[in-house]
């Protein structure tokens, strides 16, 4: 692996526990082409533009996919990492669906480590932010062919990313738009999916919502998921998930969370929701709590959810009888370090560099 | 408008009558950028490299549209547009629908005889061909929060493009994955709707077909598309297409296919087909002709269609008796000036620049 060192690092003007997220990429990336049917040698250099034309068959084809992860520091600036070999399979299955080459083992987790550790401090201090980490992998040939991209380029860029504020949000079931379907590339981490999202998002926002839940697509009465998250709903002491499938991607908060609380003895049921079992639910009384989770937020949770006119009120539970709560805590200190790890989840990044 | 010519043309590089589709770039490209809530100054520049880092929000969120279009010479040296205000009003259709900006005609209309003007000499005069036009809008912030991006690029380029030598095509009807889908994106020509369709396209390669036929979400029973142009099926001497809808792209050609045909006096019918359908006719001995029609290759027509393991074999028929032959060279021979044009669609590109 080549590594070009920035000669003055921005750390200078960004302050790394004060950053909006997203919007300060830290001083390097790692970049990686794929040419004649092989990926070429991975170099660390400074972030910066690419030169890129505007025919990149990415822009114009959507041969794009991406992961999010995040790097944690614990007390003592120990930086981890969180099931890292997690993201590297799904972003290879996202691969395969949008016919991109799959990166190797090698490129992704050790240049990750080599990045994560150059950059070690980007990754805050305070508590509840981190470094967020955006692997990508795009179509990088120019020109106008509608076909399968010859060159792509695996690029992995981080910034520091705030504690997100989890204000309870106010949810639409959405009944016409539709994320995905099955025979789709609802499962994938791919661009297309989340540029289709956003305009039923903007008028569900202009309703008055702030997020919504999407629907199966054949009869918008089954959950799948909220927003670009995985969606849970508590109903008595029962946490209740859809499978993951074809349509819902395969969520490695949604995953951690489910085995925190089985070896916590909540009871889970991975099974489909449907509108009806949520009304019936809400009219007797047990529907406790529906939350979104995911990397960028961990757990969202909702304080109204509503189909068409009807608007269900969540009752606001404490930390004590929360089961969001106790799952994000549960689960962000062991991101963090501050509690033990029985299932071999963090990863720790060595200083070498 | 601002104009910033280039030194020293391309053209002594390549030859516009011998040009592979859509690999040779013209010497200059539009752009106008839309920052703070409006759209800037469109400028005419030399093609080439913007400066884009791998943050490019479109390669991330697959906020990114696109038209194809084309440009004409008569023997006479004159160019000529087909339809373009057909391709503005479509290009303002998938904006809305990926929550992006609409463009003023002023910028795309101006914008393209402008820069068609100035790139006149890359119009082919060779039969058949003809020079591509890509207008493209994608979100060119540079960030890592999934939302609506604040500011995009408007590009217009062009390469020219050969004559498509149309070999009637193995066609596999598809049964498993999906297109588009109702509340989706399917009516726009968004960048993700094509990502999605590589791997299946690849597994109908593999299996020995050119492209495959789209089917409905639901039931895969109906026809929707084919590969990347709309789709006409001729059963005894009516022409049927499915309507256009959310999940079917407004196609010009398909339109312009049909008016023309009309005005020849084929019936067309604009309906639902389904697989049913096609096999009763195949049966009786009616189904005559299938072909796809779009903007980059006018009409494919094709020789075996497929469902699962039953493949329908069509007749081959001759310029005298093919619908789509026939079709094809009236539509051409329109955008050439080599005949009447009864229904005001050629648009000349007058010398001004």
């Amino acid at each position: 692996m080549e590594i070009n060192k920035i000669q003055h690092s921005k750390l200078d003007k960004v302050d790394p526990n004060n950053s909006a997220f997203g919007v300060n990429i830290s001083d390097h990336m790692l970049i990686c082409v794929f040419k004649d049917g092989k990926w070429g040698e991975p170099v660390i250099m400074p972030y910066g533009g690419m030169n890129y034309s505007p025919a990149l068959m990415a822009i114009h084809y959507g041969q794009a996919i991406f992961e999010g992860m995040k790097a944690y520091k614990d007390s003592n600036d120990n930086v981890f990492l969180f099931r890292p070999e997690k993201n590297f399979e799904r972003f290879n299955k996202s691969a395969e669906r949008l016919a991109m080459p799959k990166i190797t083992k090698e490129i992704f987790l050790d240049g990750l480590l080599s990045l994560i550790d150059l950059d070690r401090n980007w990754v805050p201090t305070k508590e509840g932010n981190s470094l967020y980490i955006r692997p990508t992998m795009f179509a990088s040939e120019e020109m106008f062919s509608a076909r399968i991209s010859n060159e792509y380029t695996f690029a992995i860029m981080t910034s520091p990313a705030n504690s997100y504020y989890d204000k309870p949000l106010k949810i639409k079931i959405e009944d016409y738009y539709t994320r995905a379907v099955d025979g789709g590339v609802g499962f994938t981490k791919c661009a297309g999916n989340y540029g289709a999202s956003f305009y039923p998002t903007k008028l569900a926002n202009e309703a008055g919502y702030d997020q919504v839940i999407w629907t199966d697509s054949k009869e918008h009465l089954y959950f799948e998921e909220s927003g670009t998250m995985n969606v849970m709903v508590r109903i008595g002491d029962v946490l209740y998930t859809p499978p993951t499938s074809n349509t819902i991607l395969s969520g490695i908060t949604r995953d951690s969370l489910v085995t925190i609380a089985k070896h916590n003895k909540i009871e889970v049921k991975e099974e489909r929701i449907s509108v009806d079992d949520i009304f019936n639910a809400y009219k007797s009384g047990n529907l406790k709590e529906i939350f979104g989770c995911g990397t960028a937020v961990v757990i969202n949770r909702y304080s109204h959810v509503a189909y068409r006119d009807f608007i269900m009120e969540l009752p606001e539970l404490d930390e004590k009888n929360s089961f969001a709560i106790f799952l994000k805590k549960q689960l962000v200190d062991l991101q963090t370090n501050k509690s033990e790890d029985p299932f071999g989840w963090r990863y720790k990044v060595e200083k070498k560099l």
